[in-house]
């Protein structure tokens, strides 16, 4: 039985015209799997690549607790609003491992799942760590092809989610919350240095005072660090999704760090940089896919392991017999 | 000028012997870049494995503020007054992008760093994920060869850090503060599957109730959960690092633990588990290297960056032409 071609020339077509239906159906085309699919997903990849840049993208992140979610969806709802239109991606290595969420997802955003200026794409659920970043990447390519000028992406579970998402980001937002003042609250060492921005989020009822105090000691804290992006001094600004009150500055701040990197050359550098990046990683990826696909290979290193196994060789020398150094 | 040569056996017997000088020696010897010294620390290594694995390997990592430090501190040392050795080491894959802690650790673990039963080694400042990943690793065997029984490793940092630990500890030990109760206070999403122990820390003065519920609440969540370790219940424990409280606690549990794992075989099958995928880890950095050392690669895949930079290839396709697919 012949498999059904997939309509690439069609599926372009309306996506490009902006259907959610199609491009859904693309996305799913570029996390398929199967070998008939692969080249389809590439073609239709290549002809929107001219559509695609075209937007800005946010990573975005918190401290547990945040309200991260909550967020993205009055920010999101306040583009959408605009006349944005807005896609929401999210990067999960963790679901490679305990193969999906435990804290059940289903009621978030719903408001901004009906806008018909929003798209919501959970992240791809299954696959390696480098496989579930191309996927991610290249339905960013996808959506801005599809006209959403707004890509907002979210860090979900442990693992490198921080680091994979200021990598294919333009502007870097981190939430954090109020304290007691003297620990910078839940902050993990290294993540403000990935930040272009930091939001004191619920900074609303009893809340208030304490947030903008909790901002200044960012802002404070701040200048001892070097700039997540040269040039940009990254901003703290307090923010209350539920009233709301302050998503305006952030979305002025986004758009004032746009035009800045515009103006600077900055923004070519970065865009170029998470290419290049982006390259890098996949090389990897093919480099360990097809190395593991030579004949007897599995083998040969079942063998290794073995003696590993056995205490007769350490790692590093199974390595070297492996590849004959 | 010739190369002065490492006494390999003179270090060998110094570490077996419990020098804490000829082991930090020999530490230094495995980080070393220098061609000359790669078959010395594997001459050295290989050696010393018989020695190996007489230890548990206890993984630490905790939500931020959760007092980690202060711990290590109050647990290495009551295990080092009971006369056990114990070794602690750090997995920090942020220093690889950042250079270095930024908060400054030098005055973390001052009395248990002057214990003679103790030993401290920061983690490796330089090299890649997987070099950091390999000299941490290394590091553990010395420690036990030069007698070490208990490893203490600790996360530090954004990225793989707290999967790394996981996949080279026994018993992982995930560290959680009290709080308002609705909501498991700052855990990442994915963490709690990874643990074997909780420990609510800083169950003392008004905080005791506070952290007694809390560790209820956690069990109960628990049960929703699959065990990191099948066959293993997690345990929750409250603990005070200062007064101090509950330490006997957790060894005696991690004890238990390891007790079990060994009756049901489960042991074996952990620490065979670490060693596959150090050794898959290690194929991979290899792979990386070697790919990259070939001649006019480099420029291969420059050439091609270019086009995917200038919109005439996707990343994927660029992959097929490099790989000749």
């Amino acid at each position: 039985k012949k498999k059904r071609q997939v309509p690439v020339a069609e599926l372009s077509h309306d996506i490009r015209d902006g259907s959610r239906l199609a491009l859904a159906r693309g996305i799913t085309l570029l996390e398929s799997r199967a070998p008939e699919d692969r080249a389809a997903a590439q073609e239709l990849l290549l002809g929107l690549l001219p559509e695609s840049g075209n937007s800005i993208r946010i990573g975005i992140t918190g401290v547990p607790g945040a309200g991260k979610s909550t967020f993205i969806e009055s920010f999101g709802l306040m583009l959408a609003e605009a006349g944005h239109k807005v896609a929401v991606l999210a990067i999960d290595p963790s679901s490679t491992v305990t193969g999906g969420s435990i804290l059940g997802d289903k009621t978030r955003m719903e408001e901004l799942a009906r806008h018909p200026n929003a798209f919501i794409r959970p992240s791809p659920s299954s696959g390696t760590l480098g496989g579930v970043h191309r996927k991610t990447r290249e339905t960013m390519l996808l959506c801005e092809a599809a006209g959403y000028d707004v890509i907002l992406i979210e860090t979900v579970g442990v693992g490198q989610s921080e680091t994979a998402v200021r990598g294919m980001a333009d502007f870097f937002l981190l939430l954090v919350l109020t304290g007691a003042g003297d620990e910078l609250q839940g902050v993990k060492k290294g993540i403000m240095e990935l930040a272009d921005g930091i939001i004191v989020h619920k900074a609303d009822g009893d809340n208030v005072l304490a947030a903008k105090r909790t901002a200044r000691e960012y802002k404070q804290f701040l200048r001892m660090l070097q700039p997540a992006t040269p040039g940009w001094q990254t901003s703290v600004l307090p923010v209350s999704s539920v009233i709301p009150e302050g998503l305006e500055d952030v979305w002025e701040t986004i758009r004032q760090f746009r035009r800045q990197l515009e103006a600077s050359g900055g923004w070519e550098t970065r865009r170029n940089g998470q290419l290049k990046e982006w390259f890098r990683a996949a090389i990897e990826d093919r480099l360990i896919e097809r190395f593991f696909a030579e004949d007897g290979q599995k083998e040969r290193v079942g063998d290794l392991e073995e003696e590993i196994l056995r205490g007769k060789l350490t790692v590093t020398a199974a390595l070297d017999r492996l590849f004959g150094d």
